[in-house]
C-alpha cells in the first residue's frame, strides 16, 4: 500500500519530520511518501497561510497518482475538501484523524496547538466534522511552527503545562497535539499526564490504511463531484 | 494482532456470518474471534433489546483479555460506555466506525437500518457522536435482524429502494447500512446506486487494528475510569 | 394512586431512604413502593453499574404490574429508554424530573452529583433530553454515592461548596442534587444559598402523579414498541 | 390549592371552556379560578397579539396573589419569562408543560396548531426551552383560533388530517395540541390515532398542582429577579 | 430617507442621547426621528420591563408611518417581532444589528451590557438569531441603565474592565456594548483595548440606511403576516 | 467611498455583470471598483474551483490597497477569512451579506443556488456563520454560473420553479439567489412569488457601505491577526 503525506508547507526539514513519523506509525506493508509543494508558505499558521498552500497542495496530490491514499499532514486540514473533489482516493486530514479516534478513546478531549490565531481555524473544522461537542478546548501553546523544529527551545515545557490545564480545567480525558511538527512528543507526554495524547500524523496514517485497506472511494456525488476535465487541465495546465 | 469481535446477540448463525465478514476485512496478521454471549436476546431490535444484552456482552469481554482491541458487532453500539470502563484497549462500536468513516468521504451520508423501532437509538448515538449533523437520516427498511440470515427473503430488495431514496430526498452521498447482518450487501449496493456503501463490521475491524496498531488506550480519566475491584467481584463472581 | 419507585441499587437503606423522600413529597392518596432489585451493584457511579443493574431493574419493573407510573431513583435515569419499552405507564427518572422542573424555574441551572465519572453519564443525558442548552455545568463533589449515608461525614459540606461555585461561577439561577442519596438535603441547602435546589426523587413522584393523574401512557409507536412475547417470555423465563 | 388560570386573550367562551378543561384534570382539592385580561386581543394568533397582551396577562397575576401557581393558558407561553419576574410563585406555560411531557413519553413529538402565523413563535419557544431536539414539526392545520369555538365546524377534521401526517411523515411518537382551544378534542385523537396526544391545558394544570405541591419557587437570581417596587408601582399605578 | 429610531422606554434624556448618536452615524442625507413612548417604564432592564413597553413601542411605530425603516433602540430588541408584523418597513434592533456586523469582523465577539438580570434575555436572542454560536459571553458590568446617564459615575471603568476580561478570558475578538445608553464610549474604549468596539445605535442605523437603500421589505409570509384590520383597529382604538 | 468588488473567477463578462449590479446598488458617494483576478477558474462551482481562485483573490486585494472595504463576489464567499487577514478594512462576502439581511426580513429563508456540487459549500458556509439555524434549505436550480450569462437559456424559469417549492414544502418566507450571476433576476422573481428575493452583490454593496461609513475595522486579535511582513512579501513577491 502506498500513501502519499503531504505537508502543505515548503519546509524540507519538517517533511522529514513528518515522513518519519509516518512511517514509524505505517504498517510494514505501507510504502510512505512524504513530499511538500515546491512553492508556498513556509508554515500554516492560520488562515492566510492556509489559503496561499492551496494550489501547491492540490498540484501535488495531481503530480502523485499512484497511492492508495492520500494524507494531508498540516492540523488545520487544509485544503481537504478541494482535494477530495481531485480524487477518488480517500484523503485524510490529520486534524481530523486525530478527533475521530480522540472521540473514541475518551467523553472529551482537548487540543493543544501552537499559536492564538490558528485557533479559530481549528474551532471551525471542529464544528464542521460535527465534533465540537466532543471538544473540551482548543488550546494555544504559543509554540510557533518552526519553534518545534529548533533544539532547545522550550517547546515541549510550553504544550505540557498546556495539558495540564486541559485536564484541571477543561476535564478532557484525552489530549490531541494540535501540529504535525509535534508528532514526536505524544508518547512522552502521554506518560507524564496519564492520559492519551494523540498525534494527527500517526492517526491519519493508521486511518488511510484502514480506509484503502477496504479499497474505500471518496463519493462522486453532490459536493465532491470531480470537476470538468477542461477546468481541470485550465488549472494545471495539462 | 487479536481482534475479539462481540455479536452481543445470542444467534450463533449470525456470529459466524459477522466473523467471516470481519476476516474478510482483517489485514493478513490479524486473528479475529468472533463469540457471542450464552445468554441474552437472539437478536438486538431496540432499546430492550439492548439492555438485556449488556450483562452477557461485559461478561464476554471480561472472559476474553487476550486482544488487542474489542468490536461490538451490534448496530446500536450496545455498551460502548460500560466496555471502556471494563478495559482500556480500544473498544469500537460498528455504528459508530461507520459513521466515522462515512463522514470522511462524504459531506452527507444517510443510515439504511432494520426496523422503525431501532431508528431512534440511532439518532440518539448519533447525537451523541456529534456526528447527527453528518447524517442526513436515519431510514428503516422494515426488514427484521434474522430475516438477514434467510435465503430467499426480499431483504435485499428493500434495503436497496431505501438507498435509492436515500440518494434522491435525502442528498446523501454515500449511505450506512445499519446492522451487522448487512455485512456481505455493501460492495454490491455500492455498485449499483454508484456511491460509498459502507458495512459497519468491516469498518469497526479496519479501525480496530489502526488503533491497536498505534497502541492506543482507552482514557481511565473521567467517565471511563475503571470500577473498583470490589465492583467487579461482586459483578462477575471472581 | 401506586407509585413504583424502584432504587436500581441493592443498597437497602438508601432504598428505604429514598422510599422516605418519595412518602414525604407524594399525594395523600399516593401510595409509594419502594423497592430495589435482588442482584446488582451496590451502588450506580458512572457507566459500568449502569449496564449491570439494567436486568435487575427490568425484571422488577415486570414484576410489579400493579402501579400507576414507575420512577427510577438512580439520578442518570438507569434504563429509562429500555423500561419504557416494558410497560406503557409512565416511566420517569429522577434525574429528568429535576432537569424538566429547574427549567421552568430558572433561566439556567447546574448539577451538583457525585464523583467525576459520573458526570459524563449525565451530561450525555441532558443533551438526550435536549435541556443541555438549559444547564449551565455538571459539577461533581467528590462525595461517593454510600458516603451519603454515613452519619458524620463532610458530605452536606463539600455539596454545599459546589452550590456556592455553581452561583458566582456558572451564574446558575438554580440547584439541582445529582444523586438520589442527597434528597434530604435540598430544602436546607436551598434556604443556605437562596435559590431553587432540587432534589430528584421527590420531583420524580410529582411528576409520576401528574402524569399517572390525567392517565397518560408512553407511545407505542416507534422506539418505546414493546418488545414482541417471545422476547419478554425468553427475557423473564415466564 | 389554587392555581390561577389565565386566558390572556378577552373571550370570555373560551376562558370558560378553559377552566372546565381545567377543572377536569385538576386533583379534587384544587381549585381552579380561570379569569381573562378585561383588555387586549380576543385571541392571539402570532407575534402582534401577543405583544398586544401583555400588559393584561401581567395586571391579571398581580391583582390575583392568593394563587400557588399560575398557568398562562395560550399555547404560544405568552409572557412568559415576564410572569416569573413578577412572582415567585410556579408559573407554567400550557405549551412548554405540554412539550416536557411529550418528551418523557416519545422519543420525538410533532405540534398541531392553528394558522402558519403562529408556527414562528412556536418554532422559537421549542428552540429557547431546549425541546426543539425532540419536537419533529411544528404543523399548522389552517384552524383559526375562534373557530374551534364554532358548532359545525370542520376544525377536529382538519387537525386530525394533520396528526395523520405527523405519524407518516414526521414519524412522530405522539402529538401535542397547539392551541388551548382544542383542549376537549385530545382523548378522542388520541383513541382514533392510537397515539398519546396532550392538550396544554390539562398538562400545565398538573404541572402547576406537582410543583406547588413541593412548595417550589422560581429563582430570584438572574433573569427572573424581581422589578424593583418603583417600577412595580409605575406599572400598575399602586 | 427617514429613519424612525424609538426608544422604548420613557426617558426623554436617553432619547435625546440616542438620537445624537443615531444622527452621528448617519448618512448626510438621512433624516433621523427620534422618539419614546409616552407611557411605559423609565429603563429597560430585564423581561418584565421589555414587556411593559411593549403597547407603548407597538403604538409608537403605529404613529410614525411616514418613514422608510424603523430602529429599535433597546439593546434587548424590545417588540422586535411584534413590531415587524405592523409595518413591512424594515425593523432593525439595536442588539442584533451589532451582533451581525461584530460576526463579520470577528471570529468570535463577547457583550458587554448592564446588569445581570438582562443578561439571560440578551442570550435568548443571540439564540434566537443563531449567533450564539459566535458570541463567546455575555457580560454584566453591573451599571444600570440610568447610571450611564449620570455624570460622575464610574460606569465607563466598570465597562472597560469587563472589555479587558472579555479579551483575557474569553478570547474575544471584538466587544460589543450592550445597551443604547453606552452609545458615546465605542470608540475609545475600542481605542484602548484595541478591537473593534460597536455600539447597536450607529450600526442599526447603517443597517436601517442599507436595508431601506435596498427598498427591502418585511416579509409578509408565515410569522410577520400583517395582523387582520379588526385586530390592528382594536388595539390601537383607530 | 471606494468599494473593491471582487469576483474571483476570471469571466469578465461576469465582472461586468457584477459590476453593474453593484454600482446599481451603490449610494450616490460611493465608488464601485469590480474586477477579477488575471488567473484561476472561469466559474466557481464548489470546494475546486474554491481553492484555485484564492492566491489570485487574495493578489487582487494586495494590489488594490485605496479601498474604504471589499466585497467578495461569488456566493460561496471564497477566500473570505484568509482575505479579513489581509487587510483591517471590512471584508464582505456576498453569501454572508444576504444571509444576515435575510435573517432580519424573515422567520426563515431558503436559498437557490445552481448546482448540487455547490450546495456542501453553501450549508457549510451558513453553519459557520450561524445561520443554519434560520434556512430551512439550500436548492440547487441545476443551472451552471456560466448559463447565467447566455441569452435564451430557461434559467430564470428553472430558479423560479425552486422558489415555489421553497415557499411551499421549506415554509420559507424569503429566499436568497444563490450566484453572484443571478443579481439581475431578484425584483422580479421578488414580485412574481411574493416575498423578499434578495440578491447578494447589492446586499453585500450596501452592507459595505454602511461598515466603512462607520469606519469599522476587522479584528487584528486572534484569528484575523496580519501575517508577518516575511510571509506576506514571499507570497506575493514583493
Amino acid at each position: 500500500m502506498n500513501i502519499l503525506v503531504i505537508n502543505p508547507n515548503t519546509t524540507a526539514s519538517m517533511t522529514d519530520h513528518i515522513g518519519r513519523a509516518a512511517e514509524a506509525a505505517a504498517a510494514s506493508g505501507t510504502k510512505i511518501t512524504a513530499v511538500n509543494p515546491a512553492h508556498g508558505p513556509v508554515s500554516i499558521e492560520g488562515y492566510f497561510d492556509e489559503a496561499m498552500s492551496l494550489a501547491g497542495l492540490l498540484d501535488t496530490i495531481r503530480r502523485n497518482p499512484d497511492c492508495d491514499a492520500v494524507v494531508i499532514a498540516c492540523f488545520d486540514d487544509t485544503g481537504l475538501d478541494a482535494a477530495r473533489c481531485l480524487t477518488d482516493k480517500p484523503v485524510i486530514g490529520i486534524g481530523e484523524a486525530a478527533y475521530h479516534f480522540a472521540s473514541m478513546l475518551s467523553n472529551k478531549f482537548s487540543v493543544v496547538t501552537t499559536l492564538a490565531r490558528s485557533v479559530p481555524a481549528l474551532e471551525h473544522n471542529l464544528s464542521r466534522y460535527g465534533l465540537d461537542a466532543r471538544c473540551a478546548r482548543v488550546r494555544s501553546s504559543e509554540v510557533a511552527v518552526l519553534e518545534l523544529e529548533q533544539p532547545g527551545s522550550n517547546a515541549r515545557q510550553k504544550i505540557s503545562a498546556e495539558i495540564g490545564l486541559a485536564v484541571t480545567e477543561d476535564r478532557a480525558e484525552a489530549v490531541v497535539l494540535g501540529c504535525a511538527g509535534m508528532a514526536g512528543l505524544a508518547a512522552d507526554l502521554a506518560a507524564e499526564h496519564g492520559l492519551p495524547v494523540l498525534d494527527g500524523v500517526s492517526c491519519a496514517v493508521k486511518m488511510a490504511e484502514a480506509m484503502a485497506g477496504l479499497n474505500m472511494r471518496t463519493s462522486r456525488l453532490g459536493g465532491y463531484a470531480p470537476p470538468p476535465a477542461g477546468k481541470l487541465k485550465h488549472a494545471f495546465g495539462n
